[in-house]
């Protein structure tokens, strides 16, 4: 059960780019810039990120062999750093989730393939933040 | 044998702040922003990057057990994006590496606990760069 607090969405908001780590079966850690992913709070106990599956090669072989994503919040902007650690629970290319976030980035960025929508639920947030608490749990 | 472009080392110069990735060995993956980082391209054979764990803590027990790791350059002033995969082949905390990273970090950033280099062989250079070659092989 963890669900974002008001100040983690503002940051979430600011940022334009943010680096999504995955693993493989062998433990390879595979890391890449993303620029677009949703948040869904409309669940009460959990929240879930919708990233876009545009040009994914590791990242999805990744995610389809072992579901554990890590992802962190932070730009020069953002009040504070959080890494979210989280598990696909959903790869979708169909239905409301993916109708809605491709209607929305379709609008914005046209010309992606936009070929599924990953549903990541947040299990854990960490501070990444620079200094003594680096890396304690959060939430 | 991976030895970098003299491009990819001017982008190298160009981030100040860059993803680091590591996964422990229960495959969670792991993802910190690191804004230190030199690289040794004195080998022959192989480049070689630096780090300085200053405050990590899943980042370094993940390597302690699982030497690979991912990063990546980019920004939005970086000619590409590049993803490096490396293993940490040495953790130290004295000697010529010591001793010539943390004399440079101490001018540049004083205060910071310096606890060890954490020297890198790269092993492989990815593409990841968004549209149809993102996660390509290139080195």
């Amino acid at each position: 059960m963890v669900k974002l607090t008001p100040e983690m969405k503002e940051d979430i908001q600011k940022v334009r780019v943010l680096p999504l780590a995955t693993a493989s079966n062998d433990k390879t850690p595979n890391v890449i810039p993303i620029g677009i992913a949703e948040i869904d709070d409309s669940d009460d106990k959990d929240d879930y990120i919708h990233i876009m599956n545009n040009f994914f090669l590791k990242t999805i072989a990744n995610i389809k062999e072992n579901p554990k994503v890590a992802l962190y919040i932070w730009s020069p902007e953002t009040a504070g750093c959080i890494q979210i650690k989280g598990e696909a629970v959903e790869i979708t290319a169909k239905g409301d989730v993916y109708d809605g976030m491709t209607g929305r980035v379709k609008e914005a960025k046209p010309g992606l393939p936009m070929k599924e929508i990953i549903r990541i639920k947040i299990t854990d947030i960490f501070n990444c933040k620079s200094g003594k608490d680096a890396g304690q749990k959060i939430l």
